[in-house]
């Protein structure tokens, strides 16, 4: 198996090579034909994702993963019309991004390229699939796709089709593969050819990109864990602290870019903590608090240090109150994984200092953590958020699925 | 010793909150103080440095080693200006790449910031210590420098130096520190602080840079491997190609930079490979060819498949015969390390195919490979030459050593 996993990943290089190269015209042809070919081919994905819906369901699957693994004729359509869109956005390949000429003449132009060949890691999400085939294409580069056992039979059928459009328009097969073994020695393996694959993007849980990140040997790019705070600071406009508070925790709990703790300046939390706490609770979020919360709110559970560094992605929302904006800061420093961090205020000199101080992918003033999304803000479409620092930090687009080089014209130069 | 190391991390950690928001004034500040002392106490800096040649000495190094790890007053001097003028390049933090308005009114700004903690690992290099430490400061990163066992007095001297001059700029000191465990249990603990430290960036050897990349679970910029390829096309300039070989071979044979494989058109192969080996045997380069070569000058040595693999750093050069630029390219492709390559040509279809399917960090027509790098490429200073794809490729000056973070102003925003 470990042999096979090489050849693919060989293979993977070799297309790359023409990948790298291949026209605007000719991979956005490739994507249409793989919409095209979702469309036509509804009823056998459907047969196909049923036999994964049936395995897991035997298998006593619980029910927020059956619907994260079910496809049905509207997600099928989403993921078409997402090909098709990624197909609308502009190449990011050939930009050039500076370039000098330098006293000796020689010419020198920074120009973005594809990464290469990506291997990518993800869950039972069928979307994904689809998803990661069409960025990947459009940004020039090849792909391993190695998704979980329980979506086998989806994305063999999904990964064909691409197979299929991709020969279609001239390109190589090979350029998308998938990585059928999902038996942990063979992802090693796979995290270990340095030699063919230019990137690991693991798309999934905490779980899942701690794995990718003890094991590559593969440059990784990391995505996706976000603890996120809303702190509230005083002064502020408390209508407005309450509705972002709102929208942050309860909009959409199940994502990486939702609040899970909520930090309140001391001076508003007599008034501020009880009107917020009300609302939270209509909306069903169960509160963790501080000691100094349960004096405005009795019955609130009492929070523990672990509550501080829990990704909840549920209805469940710890609340501290602190003592001024350092403390906020201090906190969010410590206990933040570095994603999105809001505050609340009407303090100029607060704002300047929060986003200064705050160590994270992205900052905001007087607005929901929500709206760390690529679409969002107005990528077009995303491969996921990164919280790392190299390469590419937050939202990250078909720009970040490439790398730069030198592109130097000379006369005959030779160094003095 | 693996708490202190801990303990060091966490302090490099902390205080990076703070080089993070220093002004450009207070760097500036620490690089003229620092440069200072190291002229002020020049007498001690060499003293120092003696007790760890005698070491190397007694040890039975080579003078290739001992050559590196020697100071003398001109090398004192040389560090002395290098911290001066990384003072005058421009501080690369809080330039605001791009921004834009979203329909919904929020403002998205894409700031340049520091990375955070860099821990730099590297050989028997004094001069790298200072060096390392001018471009972290500058780039409001804090640092933890972990050298060879083999230079302990010296970097423990000059570290300190640096510590006092953070001091008197009103920096904090362990902004700079020096791991001076060399136990390699020890660096594996330094590899694995991923709370504590951004990233790791070896600058050594090929053995050195391996170590880094499959112990570390921080994100690793590798630098400096290259196996580079000069191709010699029909048609071409021969002289230009001779003079271009000459250089990229024979100007500084140990530097990554330098070419390792002379790749030859066989049109041109009868009247170019006598012309340009003689020339080449008269600096002293030993040859090393396939069997074409052969066939034109008898008495080369054979090269073996280990030769085209070799970056042999050394007034060695392998020779191959190619029948076209398709396997010229092909050739590079395999066997390059993707860090610097350079055709010599006359066509121009040549020139741009070259430059489109090398996969390279520098891809040159008509110049010397020996341009890679930050000076010659108008950085003003670099911290190496990134081969990777991820975050910088190619020479890596001060704009390198630093990510980006999304900061969002907004007005009570929330997501619908």
């Amino acid at each position: 198996m470990s042999d096979q996993i090489q050849s693919l990943a060989q293979r993977a290089r070799s297309s790359s090579f023409v990948l790298m190269n291949a026209s605007t015209g000719v991979k956005n042809h490739f994507l249409f034909a793989l919409a095209e070919r979702l469309e036509n081919e509804k009823d056998a994905i459907l047969r196909e994702n049923q036999r994964d819906v049936e395995t897991a369901l035997l298998s006593g699957m619980k029910s927020a993963f059956i619907d994260r693994l079910l496809l049905h004729e509207k997600r099928i359509e989403e993921m078409s019309l997402g090909l098709r869109r990624v197909a609308g956005l502009p190449d990011p390949v050939g930009e050039v991004l500076e370039g000098v000429r330098r006293p000796n003449g020689l010419l020198i132009n920074k120009v973005r390229v594809p990464l290469g060949v990506l291997a990518i890691i993800f869950e039972a999400r069928p979307n994904v699939t689809v998803d990661s085939i069409g960025l990947a294409v459009k940004s020039g580069n090849t792909v391993l796709l190695r998704g979980s056992s329980s979506t086998i039979h989806s994305n063999r059928f999904l990964v064909a089709l691409a197979r299929t459009a991709l020969k279609e328009s001239g390109l190589p097969e090979d350029a998308v593969s998938l990585v059928e073994s999902t038996s942990h020695e063979d992802v090693k393996t796979l995290l270990s050819l340095r030699e063919y694959i230019d990137v690991a993007i693991p798309r999934g849980g905490a779980h899942l990109i701690q794995n990718v990140v003890e094991h590559s040997l593969i440059p990784v790019i990391e995505t996706g864990v976000g603890n996120c705070h809303v702190y509230v600071d005083d002064p502020a406009d408390l209508v407005m602290a309450e509705r972002i508070i709102l929208n942050a925790k309860t909009q959409r709990p199940s994502v990486c870019n939702a609040a899970e703790t909520l930090l309140v300046h001391q001076a508003v939390a007599p008034v501020f903590l009880p009107l917020v706490i009300t609302a939270l609770r209509e909306k069903g979020v169960e509160i963790r608090g501080c000691d100094m919360v349960k004096r405005y709110v009795p019955d609130v559970i009492p929070a523990t240090e672990e509550d501080w560094v829990t990704e909840y992605l549920d209805l469940i929302l710890a609340v501290k109150v602190v003592p001024d904006l350092a403390e906020a800061i201090r906190h969010i420093n410590q206990y933040g994984t570095r994603h999105s961090e809001a505050i609340v205020t009407r303090d100029y000199t607060h704002a300047q200092e929060f986003l200064a101080r705050i160590d994270a992918a992205v900052v905001y003033v007087n607005a929901s953590t929500r709206f760390t999304d690529g679409e969002q803000f107005g990528m077009g479409a995303e491969i996921g958020i990164s919280t790392q620092k190299l390469h590419a930090r937050g939202p990250m687009g078909l720009r970040e699925l490439t790398t730069t080089k030198f592109v130097v014209y000379g006369s005959g130069q030779v160094r003095e």
